[in-house]
Formats: structure tokens, C-alpha cells, sequence
């Protein structure tokens, strides 16, 4: 099973791409939420800037919560524990950050994750989609694991040019430049919006749109 | 008593199997429950892999509870130890995860293991169970101190062919990929799963299936 | 996208300057409020000079409050999480102190932040804005990446007499010697000043002059 | 007085045994319970492994509480400081286990311990007490201090065949392999288990017996 | 402005002095006050002897609040920020004490600080003033920034005797023994002692004499 | 004053011995207490065995507080903090340890230390006074300064043979096996024990005898 593919749609399973000297690899993160206090776990040998970009997704993800369907007293009322898997390899760097959101937006909603897509990314907190490096190697990987759909970071797109037409012609590479655009990729169904207003009724407004950055094309 | 199976079955007591440059051995997991406030404390010369690994057993656990027959608030009013004797020798690695949820299943349901399992397998946050390394050394050494059932990464099933003779004839070696396959073998009962709503009372459903993983048979 | 001015006017999102061996660049700040507990956190693999910028910058924000029109107790109420991507670059010193604070003025009162102005300076703990070095490299870099103005450390101005004539005459270069000077130039509007009673109601008084530093002239 | 027997029996007063190069010494282990927050303090210049049998033998008391005569809530209101004179001499090892154990239960239950029993063995969480090393230059010291009763680990018993007779002529050494039976040793009289319900009063209902291990005999 | 005296008498802002072994300079320290629970932030790359010494600085205070007529609660209803610019520049020693002191009472009793006057000299918890190092070049530097009135420790009044004459014509330069005198110079108005009863009003009574030092003469 | 004893009996100061291979020299203990919640600050350039003497030490005046005619929930309601000048200096060691005591349980009873007493001795959790080193270096340091009685453990008594005549007659020097005799040598009036019953009213009962120690005589 390493190596490959989800085989369900799982809620807070998200299919990342590493990198590394000796090539690119699927990278699983799980993601859990519990009956809590509010409390963030992390782990899976993740060291600091992985670990950072967990939180700047969480506090994305936390500060556009109602654009999610997300009440936000959940958060207090929950704790997160995401984790990377396999727990004796240590990992680093900032582009799993929107697997990471992805992961938080699915548990956190409990709309399951398409298992045949893959996705690479650094997040800001205003959910922008950074750049990342090893795109071939990663694409590679995610050929070779199955996977149908690969996101992509808007900036490299350019890079695009480099990589073999065979891992072109197989699979969908989507570049994307916000998190809005991998959600509606990546969640089987689109979060709807919800009004909060904490001494009243939660009410189902509109599809997300949580993007803030001119350059996202939701509906692309 | 070293290196051999424990004499009787108990609650929160777990065999693991550990390897080193010197050969396998049997790993002690005990854990203990006690009224309190959530806190969690793990020692035993554990590093922090190993420590990692006992927060995902957790809060795989947690976030499974009443698919466990565990009422969540359980959580928050019991403080939970998890130690690994003999205290001198430094610990680490993910292999011992499914003893660790199995130790903390045992702990919060009350239900004993059996003295004549040992387990090896790392853990992730949806109760998989990934491949380990050390299979032969690890089995040799469950088979010098008397246990009768070896659980082992359904991913390192393949490597049962490097396995001598006399070590598969005398111990049932049983594959698994998921934590329910585990408990099944390794708990004296099967936990019930309830149904929780905060504001109602506990009922008793079903036999518990945490499977969400499709290569997870429980019934095998 | 990378080194380039915003290209909307945004909510929490400010553009300082960095200055390494290699040359200046534009520094994104991005800052999000989430309801909360109060607590403060900052990612971006910041080094501890860096942090403690962020730390003065909020507790002048928090001790001037009600000259912002912030109401005291929405510090207790809520969260703020600061991110300076990229994640992957380590960042370092004092210099976007003023570009921290500006950041969570904005936060803190809805008010977006002028896309085409950068900035750079320490800030103390009474908003003074102290000098910073590589202004020449920093110029330039806002110069390429399109920004209309700049404001730099009053204590700096006389450093202008070595900066390239096509530098200043494509830029607005504002020296200031005082965060209200800035949030004047940054902000899309002027911060409303508020009294505030805990027993009472919050009543809009006067335009923002939190200066106490007799050399900063708010409406010079 | 360094090196020898207390002179009086007293709560919370254990006497263990270390083991340098340099031979077997006394170890004075001093408990003391405080009205408090269930804060646990150990000092002494106590290296990791130390530390952790001290948390060790706490959790098997506060899991065993009311074995022991100790209503649970007293853990919550209670500070318990665990002190290893002298202070600037460092100590670490997990073989003073059994010892803190006993000042545990000492200073929760109020009962004085024997100034004539010394004691050495590892804790585990069950209360199982594993081998230690070093158990001749124990011994000697042991006898050089004017102790009358040692207390060893089962698995010990053993290399008692290599000590001098006139060791094991002039002391009383006592093989165990439960905390049950140290604490008939040690404690001036046996703690009464009570039963404990939330809602009602305690009732004392039978000696403790706190031994889940079926090689302990507390009767012997 | 850097290295000259302040140009207005401010609440939480006095000058300090330092001493590294290019010379010495002037050290500004800025305190603020907010709305909090008890919270003290000290930033400005401060070492661990001088982030004590503002620990000390703000236990006298908080012991001798009654007398500098601080109603004891405001110390549990305020956070305090203690900062010392310049952020790059790492700082350390104990000598800062007494300006540290003299921010927090400013702070605490909205009473400002003499723009003109600098201070040296470490701080105990009973507000004693001990001698400190590099008078001759404080002293230098004080000059050259303007200040006209330089508070040092009773203990360095011998080392006058090697101070140009310069310097000694152009400031008054004060021996102090107590924080008492300090404050006497330092702030616009002397602090005025309350009686204080949890369940009474505020009275303000006289003149604050916190010295409990018999070298200390507040009226000289 | 550096090196002399205090000139006025105070409450919290007490005057230790140091002894470093350059010679001894007195050590000036200080302790406040402020109102609070429970926590203790202790600052000095301390390293961790010093700074674990007073943890004891204040675990043995918080654990016997009604000997010492203190209500328990003083200690909830206060912060104590103990500091040692000068900042600068390093120090470490177990042998201020019945000077922190003294100087604790002056503070929590308010009454003053005897300025021309100065003492020396490890304190363990029971109250008992350990011996220390450097005995001449410490008598010389406390003749210098004017010290009139050195309190030094019994355990020391054997070591004065080799201390010079001029300094045995011109000071009382007194061994003491328990914190008890300290006390009473060093406070300006022995604390009256109160029974406490949180229920009900404090009744002075009797004169201080904390010792529980045969070999402490309260009274010689
Ligand atoms: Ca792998
Ligand atoms: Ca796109
Ligand atoms: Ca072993
Ligand atoms: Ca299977
Ligand atoms: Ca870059
Ligand atoms: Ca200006
Ligand atoms: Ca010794
Ligand atoms: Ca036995
Ligand atoms: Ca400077
Ligand atoms: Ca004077
Ligand atoms: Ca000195
Ligand atoms: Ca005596």
C-alpha cells in the first residue's frame, strides 16, 4: 500500500507530495478531531517548518470558519490531532500547507477527501497557494501511486514545460492559487457558508467562497 | 521473568517486541488509568518517536471512543501513564504503536489481554497498521519467551518467507492492517460500541467495527 | 506573484522590506484575528529578534487601543496569528516592526492596508520608529516590485543623499519618526479614537493621535 | 550520621540503595505531602531515569489509591515534594523505585516506616519489582549502615549466592517481587483498603492487597 | 536621537546606562501598562542577568505597592511590557536595576519620568542600590547625550575621585542607596503611600518612604 | 557594605555563607512576599542545585506551616520570591539551604532576622541540617564581616579542631542538626504554632518545635 493511492474517500485523509534527494513520494496526512479544549497536536518527526505550516493552515482555516460552514465555538470545543505517517522519517518544509488546510477543512466539516487527488503547496494565511520545488519528482510519485488529479501552485506552472508528456497525458495537473480552488478539487462536495451570529440560529447561506486574492478563480 | 510472556492476562498490559543491533526482544507495555484531568504521561527512557507514537494510539482512540464502548467525558476525568520497563533502556520507534492503543483500549474499557499475544506494528491516526522492521528477530524472540500469537503488519507478510520453519509451526503468526483486527486477538472480549449523545443516556449497540479502512477485515 | 506589490488593498496584509547579503526584497506580513483566548502566534521560521518585534509591536497596539478605536477587551476575546511566508526562509531583526504593527492595527479594526505602500523601521514600545540599515537595497527592491511609497525611519533620511536619483524619483519616500505617521500613510482610513468605560458604551471621539513622541507630527 | 540507619521511625522517611564505582551506599529518600493543586516536585540533582521512577511510583499509588486506605480526591488537593539529599551530588537509575513507591504511600496514608528496612528494586506501573545492579556493594553498605532488613528484587536472589556470609549472616534480606510485599515490610502497619464512592462516605473493608501479580505473595 | 537624552518627560521611558567595552551609552527603557492578568513581557534581545533584574525590579515594586500608592489588585489587572531598544543588540548585567524600578513604579502610578535625569546601579528585592562597573565611561556618555542630572550607587561614590573634571562641572552626579532616592530625582511628583484594605476604600496617607535600609536617606 | 553583615534586623534578609576557591564571603539572602497565587520566583544567577534548595526549603516550611504559626492558604494567596545579589555572580550549591528556610519562614510570619547571625547548612525536607564545605573559608568571611554567631551543621562540629583560635573567640559559632535551632537562634522571636481547622477560628497553641528529628533539641 505504500506508495499508492487512498482506496476510500476518507474524512481527514489528504494525499501530499514530498520530495527528497532521492525523489518524490506520496506523503499521507491524517488528520483527527476529538471531543477537547481547543488543543493542537502534531506529529509524525515533523520538524519546525512543517510544523508551522499546520498552524498557519489551522489559524486559515479558524479564521474563515463561518465561510466553511464551521460554528466557531467547535474549534474550542475540539481538539485536532494531525499526523504524518510513517512516524521514523523526519519531514520538513513548508508544501504540504494545503494538504494541511485540506486535511482541517474535512474533519472539521466531515466532508471526505477524493482519493485520487494529490496536492502540493505552501499556504499563507490568507490562503494563498505558494511555490514549491521538486515538481517533477513529485508528479512522478504521484504517477506512479495512481493518483488522477494533481494540484498544483499557480507559480509553477511555468515549470510545467520540463515535465515528460507521459506524466502529462495521465494525469490532470491543475495549477491553483488559492486554497478555494483545491477545496472544490479535493472535498466531494463544496462547504456552504453558514451566518453566525452567537446568540442566534446557524443558517445555510451560499457556496464558499473564501478567496481574498484577485488572482483565484473559484469557478475556473 | 525477563523475556518471557507475562503469566497472567491483565488489564493495560501489552506485550511488544523490540529489536536492536543485538537481536529482538519482549517490550512490557502497562498502562494505568486514574481519576483526573486528561493529563497524559509517558515514561520509560522513551524518545520521541516512541513518544509520538503513543499520542496518535491516543488519539486514535479518543476520536474512536464510543465506537469502544468509551464514554468521551472519560477522557477528560482520568489521567492516563503509559510506561516501558526496564527504565535504564532508551526506547524508541513507531513498532510499538499497536501495543500502545491496545494498552489504552484495555485501560478505559476494563478489559484484560491476553497473556499469550504479542504485537508489532506502527500505528497511524485511523487505526491502519503500517509495516515494521526486525520481523525475524522480533519473532524469535516471541517464540523464546512462550507467546503463542504474533501480530504482524499485514505489509510484512511477504517477509514470512525468511521466517524459519520452526518459528512459523510453533506460533500462529497472523497478518493484520487494521487496530480492530488487533484487539480482536488481543483483547479477552470484543468492546460494544454505544451510542453517545451528551444529553442521554448510554446504550449498547453493536459489536465494535472502527474499521474505516477497506483492506480491514474484522471478521477474518 | 513573488516580489511584487499586493494587488488589492487587504485586511491584515502589509508589506515590509527585508535587506540580506544577496540584496533587499519585499517581505509580505500577513496577520489574521480569530475569535479566542488572547493568545499570540507567529510562524514564518522567525528568529527571536524578529519575534520579540512582533511582541512589541502588539503590546504598543494593545496599550494605545482605545486612540485606535479598539475596544481593550477584544484582545482577551480573540487570537491573532502573525505568518511571514515563505515558510522554508529563515528571517531575522527588528526592521519590520513598524510593518508588525501596522499589521495588527489593521486586524484589529477592519481597516485595510494601502497595497502600494512598504515600510520599514523598528518600532518601540511608544511607537517610535527607530533606524534600520540596507536602505539603498531595500529601495530597490520596492522600486522593482512596484510600490508607490515608501516609508522609512526619519533617522534614516539622511541615507537618501547616496540612493540613485531613479530611485526617488519614482517613489514616494516618506521619512517618519512615529507609528501614527504610518498607519496614516498605510491605512485606507484614519483609526477612530474611542473612550472607553467598562461599565458604559463606546463612544467615537476623534481622529487618532497616539503619538506621545513630540517629534512625530501626525499631520505634517 | 551520613551513611547510617535513621534514628527513628518517621512518615515519609525511606532509606534505598545506590551503587557507584566507588561502592554501595545509603539513600535517604524524604517525601512530604502539603495542602495543594496535585503538584508533584522532586529535587535532589535527580537525573531523567530518577525522575521517572518517581512518576512512576506515584501513578501506581494514585492508581492503587484505594487499596491504600488513600481517598483519591486527597491527589487533587495535595502537593507531594519527593527530595533525595544531598543536593549537589547527581543520581539517577530507576533501582530507588520501590523506595519512592514507599514514601508515597507513606505520606498519603500517614504511616510511619521502619528506620530499619532499607530497600532496592525498580517499580513498574503494575508495581511489579524488576532487578537491579550493584547488589553486593549494596549489601555492604547496607550492614555498614546498621541496617537490619533489605529488601531485594526476586530476580536478585540469585546472585545472593556470590555475597560474603557474614552479609547475609548479620541482615535479614528479603527476596520480593511486589510493592505489596515491600510495604508489609517497611510500613509500621498495613494499610486498610477502603472503598470509595464519589456520593458516599468511606468505609474501611479489608488489609490491602494491591499485588495483581501473580508471583507476589503478600502473606509470605 | 539615538545616544541623546529624551526630549519629554514620559510615563514608563527613563535612560539608563551601559557599558560595553567600546564605551559607554545610553540605554533607553521603555515600560508599558495594559489591561491583563498578571502578564510580564520583557523583549530587546535581553540576557537572563538582565531579564532577573527585571524580575527584582518588579517584585519591590509589587511588595511595596501600598507605599507608592499602587492598589495591589492593578498588578493582577495589568499585563506589563518592559522593552529596551535597540532590538538587534543583545544586552546584559544587572546594573540596569534601578531604571528598570523606576519604569515600573512610572508605569504603575502614572507619574513621568525626568527626561534629564540617567541612572545606574543594580537593584535588590529590598531596593537597595548596589555599585555597578564602567562609571567613568557612563558617565562620559551621559554627557555627550545631554543629561544633566546622573543617579549611581552610594558604594561608586569613591570612584568619582578618577572622573575628569569635565564631567563632574557639567551634571549633578548623585550617589543614591535606595530605590527611595531614586524616585525622589527620577519622577515629576513623589508617589503618595495608601492605606490599603481589601474591603475598604483608598486613603491616601503621606509621602512614600519605602526604605527599610538605614543608609538610605529619602530627604537628603 | 559589600561583605559586612546588615546593619538593622529585617524581615526576609538572612546572611548565608558562600565558599569559592578564592576564598568564602558572606551571601545575603532576600525573600518578599507579595500577594499572589502561590508562585515562587527565585533569581541571582542561581543554578539548579541552589535553586532546588529552595524548593525544599519552602516545601518544608509550606508542609509544617501551622509550627510555624502559619495558615495554609497564606501560601495560595501569596508569591513568594527569593533572590541573591549581585545579579552577576554564578552560584550554585545546597548549603544556603537553611538560610532560604529561615529567610521563607521570616517572611511568611513577618518576623525579623537577627542582622549579626549568619548561617550555613544543607536543609533537607524534614527539616535536618546537612553538612557543607569550606568551613574555614566561610568563618573567615563571617569574622570579617562583623558577623557576631555562625549557626554550622553539627555534622561540621568535628571540623572546628582545625579552625584558628582568634576567629573561635571572637564569634559564637554554634552547630545545629535541625532547622528548629536555627530559628531560634536567628529570629527575633520564636513563631507560635497555630492549630488550623479551615472550618474554624486560628488558636495560638504553643511555642515552635518542628523538629521530628531525636537528634534536634530545640531547647539547649
Ligand atoms: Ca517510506
Ligand atoms: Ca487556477
Ligand atoms: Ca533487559
Ligand atoms: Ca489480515
Ligand atoms: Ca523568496
Ligand atoms: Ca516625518
Ligand atoms: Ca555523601
Ligand atoms: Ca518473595
Ligand atoms: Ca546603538
Ligand atoms: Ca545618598
Ligand atoms: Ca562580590
Ligand atoms: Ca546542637
Amino acid at each position: 500500500r505504500h506508495g499508492e493511492a487512498e482506496r476510500t474517500d476518507q474524512v481527514g485523509v489528504v494525499t501530499g507530495l514530498a520530495w527528497t534527494e532521492v525523489g518524490g513520494e506520496l506523503l499521507t496526512i491524517e488528520g483527527v478531531m476529538m471531543p477537547g479544549k481547543g488543543r493542537m497536536t502534531v506529529t509524525g518527526n515533523l520538524r519546525d517548518v512543517m510544523k508551522e505550516s499546520i498552524s498557519a493552515a489551522a489559524s486559515y482555516v479558524r479564521s474563515r470558519a463561518i465561510d466553511f460552514g464551521i460554528e466557531p465555538p467547535l474549534f474550542d470545543k475540539s481538539d485536532i490531532h494531525v499526523h504524518v505517517p510513517e512516524g521514523a522519517t523526519p519531514k520538513d518544509g513548508p508544501s504540504a500547507g494545503v494538504a494541511m488546510a485540506t486535511a482541517i477543512v474535512s474533519i472539521m466539516t466531515g466532508i471526505a477527501v477524493n482519493k485520487d487527488v494529490a496536492m502540493t503547496g505552501e499556504i499563507t494565511l490568507r490562503g494563498r497557494v505558494l511555490p514549491i520545488g521538486g515538481l517533477k519528482e513529485k508528479l512522478l510519485a504521484a504517477l506512479r501511486g495512481g493518483i488522477k488529479k494533481v494540484l498544483i501552485p499557480e507559480e509553477n506552472a511555468k515549470d510545467l514545460a520540463d515535465i515528460p508528456d507521459n506524466v502529462k497525458n495521465n494525469m490532470e495537473i491543475i495549477p491553483v492559487s488559492h486554497i478555494g480552488e483545491v477545496l472544490q478539487h479535493a472535498l466531494l462536495r463544496v462547504p456552504v457558508a453558514i451566518e453566525w451570529d452567537p446568540a442566534k440560529q446557524v443558517v445555510p447561506i451560499a457556496a464558499v467562497d473564501p478567496a481574498d486574492d484577485a488572482g483565484a478563480s473559484i469557478a475556473h
